[in-house]
């Protein structure tokens, strides 16, 4: 069996040790086209940062390591310029030499990975314009932050645009970021990631969002980027990180069938329509595993996976993948933001009917010091409860709970299976009623009918707004047009509350608001729960 | 509806609170012992140790809340001292005044708890023999602890006892704790506890394991305690928690079903042999999730489910009791140890089948800085590789790791589930592979047959022991009896490996260990690999 992997980072490298673990008489050959197989390609940021200070650390899987361990033949600076599946071979270029040669496979398996999208913008390919994808970008990006500059662009306010700005302000260099959308950290929900676009802020960056760059003009005084609305930044340096696009070009030439995203359409067991070539990782459509439509998610656990299951079927083995959940986290200046499945607004796209709720508890229980706010939104069908998404922001134990209800989303679970969960508590960890049994007990209070909600998005003006919390919270401020009744003495103020319209009753974080809302609905009141309560709404604004 | 409550901590108020949302005109009377219903008792320890600054902090919900919020008839020092099924009365003691009175039911829940065991031991009862269930008793606790006294001695190394030792030590106390079994924390297997007891005696605990007191002698120059083996420690006071027991006595005189062990016998909705009584929390005997059998399992979650599902049924509502979990955790000076589902030694004693996989992985990706090593043991079904249970000790990161294995043990779920779960991923969270996913790549990989494993304690002296790790790692600390051939090499000397023996082959943590085992079974060997590598090696002697 000789097989044929092209890309040697993730996917690739996974399929690679995957395929030797089964077969150590298989030839295997990695052909990479950058200069190191297997390099942490997560720490790029990190290490431009200063924050992972040796930048050997970033070469986890050592070439030697691959070769003598591995016994994998692995080629770097090797790059694959065409394949011929008539002939099941391939032609490399070796870019250090310029050489061409073919090398035939039994099994391809394609991990080219996706490449940051670069728009032709005049002045894009300037020098003082980069991009953030291999340990040699790293490096380029990595001398001009610590060169003495003081000013950065970056275009664009995913990923690795937040990961970069965190980095350049630990090298004390002033950020602007210019992002497209009207939000930081788009595959967020826009409410829930408002706190972090709050705090990038607070951190002295510059975040101008619904906006774009139409050209890089570079001059003896530094870059200056200019902006759709006009406005023109100077920098020293940008960095464009606006998304990335399936490296599929070599596939697609050879007759490999791509999805509509150029993404390589595979099978589940990773094999695209020639049952020979198999493609992992960033270079394949993938299904959703909520929705099953087909998806392109760029992320590195998939992609491992993907490797494995790819070297598994090579070798007659029944693993099959299950699809992209679109779990995901990012570390912003101390804050995390971390998902799972569909966003509400991939719900909206995909016209699939969705509840939500919203939670403000804090990580542990608020009397052991320490605490820290979190907001978990949960995602669910309806009716059945089952759960379709859920996101997090805040600081420690964000990327805990949002790992519990990835696992409750691929088990198929439902947010009555959160009511019963059974967590980790000491007072230092959680609480006797995790945020997860929390976020459980109000959504399946909501299908119960327990619990009517409204969110901050659908109040209607016709509604009664009551507040619940005490006075000194309402003095402090409420929503516009509200009247305040404390819930201790709700009970015995029901005739200021009016019986012909829908009461939306609310208090700090939904708690309170909730039992008004017992409190009302069984004396025949019309009353919903304002979900997340002042805190939603404060958000909202 | 007139509800009685007796008890008014965890299970009890979760059952007052959800039947005043249920029922807003209901009669709810909370009946409690001491003088504060709904204190955070998992705080206690650290009032005590000056983490917790304020006492007002451990009073969660103060008592004029839940009578004006909840509406709640809550009275203080009031112990019920006779059930009357009959008349469906209770006898309550009001402990302030020493009068007696009657308060009739339609339904009663029994949430009176456990109290800590108090064997008949010479001396227990003085005065510098502490325990710690209450407020009180922390005060009398925190008044010694920082009156300048020096020496604590702790009798039960269990959650209590543990989380008591680091708080005297955070006052200055030099502790000594007793333990009558073979090691700290008797709910985790002694293997994974190791590393805890190590880090416990560092701090300058004293640990003295197979010891129990005989008696206690309060004297002039402090008290002094009597161990079973003869020895005394000198000491300004005791603390005594070996363990609990459930307060059924009130019930059991009533004619109320109890089990074995003491525990209250209640249905899936916490109904008592008498349909108009429940009992929820630590008084009851509860349903093993995972092994369906009765068990007597202590804990905050669970009781506070069970409130809420008493509560629930006497409204009519369709909720059940699924069963505890043992999902606990506990903080041991900056580590933690966390576990879910059943323990090996409890698998043995209910004589059920079960495979194990250790695992030595980092908290997050180990070129991030302040990575953490952490001890994962996955326990799962041999053929089914349904997860039976999990234990994980370390630092960071230990916490998230159960309470997604929790989850999926919750979900029925597989090692192959483990496998596909996807996770959080960035360098500062975990790994592309996550642990969760290593650990079920290695047990499903045993599931498979691809890689045979031998466990530590079950080597056998006529196995060849094959350390494939560096001539320096080697010679820095192996196995007695190895041979060492790097997996770098042995391919060409497979020659020295013998055929006619079983290979237990080993490396640090057990993946170079997983390849050579693949190396050597695809020439013919008879190979297993150790599970855990070296490092579990070390952690058994």
């Amino acid at each position: 069996m000789k097989i044929v992997i092209v890309g040697g980072v993730a996917g690739g490298a996974s399929a690679a040790a995957r395929a030797r673990r089964l077969c150590d008489n298989a030839e295997i050959i990695v052909l990479e086209r950058g200069h190191y197989p297997s390099f942490a390609n997560c720490g790029l940021p990190y290490y431009v940062g200063g924050k992972i200070q040796s930048r050997n650390k970033l070469l986890v899987a050592p070439i030697d390591m691959l070769r003598q361990r591995h016994r994998l033949d692995v080629r770097i600076r090797s790059e694959v310029v065409q394949i011929d599946r008539d002939n099941k071979q391939v032609s490399v270029r070796n870019l250090e030499s310029g050489e061409e040669y073919t090398e035939t496979y039994d099994k391809l398996i394609i991990a080219t990975g996706a490449s940051p999208f670069r728009p032709p913008l005049p002045g894009i390919d300037g020098p003082r314009v980069l991009e953030l994808r291999d340990l040699n970008d790293a490096d380029r990006m990595y001398e001009l932050a610590t060169s003495g500059v003081t000013r950065a662009t970056i275009v664009g306010a995913g990923f690795i645009g937040i990961e970069v700005a965190e980095n350049l302000v630990r090298r004390g260099i002033h950020t602007t970021i210019v992002e497209l959308s009207e939000q930081v950290l788009p595959p967020w929900d826009q409410e829930m990631i408002a706190p972090i676009d709050e705090h990038i802020r607070a951190q002295g960056v510059d975040i101008l969002l619904g906006e774009s760059a139409t050209s890089f003009d570079d001059g003896p005084d530094g870059l200056t980027i200019n902006l759709k609305s006009g406005q023109a930044l100077k920098s020293d340096f940008a960095v464009v990180c606006i998304g990335v696009r399936p490296e599929s070009q070599l596939a697609a030439d050879a007759g490999i069938q791509c999805g509509d995203r150029g993404g390589i359409i595979v099978t589940d067991q990773m094999q695209t329509n020639d049952p020979d070539i198999y493609a992992v990782g960033d270079v394949t459509q993938v299904s959703c595993f909520v929705s099953k439509t087909p998806t392109q998610i760029p992320l590195a656990g998939p992609a491992n996976r993907q490797g494995r299951i790819a070297a598994d079927h090579i070798f007659g083995r029944q693993s099959s993948y299950r699809g992209t959940q679109g779990t995901a986290v990012v570390g912003v200046f101390e804050k995390t933001a971390a998902m799972t499945g569909l966003s509400e607004k991939q719900l909206k796209r995909l016209d699939i009917d969705y509840e939500k709720v919203y939670i403000h508890p804090a990580n542990h229980a608020g009397y052991y010091p320490g605490a820290e706010a979190l907001t978990l939104k949960l995602i669910y069908a309806p009716k059945t409860g089952v759960i379709l998404g859920a996101q997090a922001v805040g600081g420690d134990g964000v990327d805990k709970r949002i790992d519990v209800i990835a696992m409750a989303i691929q088990g198929g679970m439902t947010v009555e299976d959160l009511e019963e969960a059974e967590l980790c508590y000491a007072p230092q960890y959680g609480h006797a009623k995790d945020p997860i049994n929390m976020a459980g007990f109000v959504a399946a209070g909501v299908i119960r009918g327990d619990q009517p909600v409204v969110h901050v998005d659908s109040i209607d003006p016709q509604m009664f707004l009551l507040d619940v919390r005490s006075e000194a919270e309402f003095a402090a401020g409420h929503i516009p047009g509200a009247t305040n009744i404390p819930i201790e003495v709700l009970r015995e103020h029901t005739d200021e509350v009016p019986k012909d319209k829908t009461i939306a009753a609310y208090c700090k974080v939904g708690q309170r608001g909730y039992l008004a809302t017992r409190v009302l609905m069984q004396r025949g009141f019309n009353v919903v729960n304002i979900s997340g309560g002042y805190t939603s709404w404060l958000r909202s604004q």
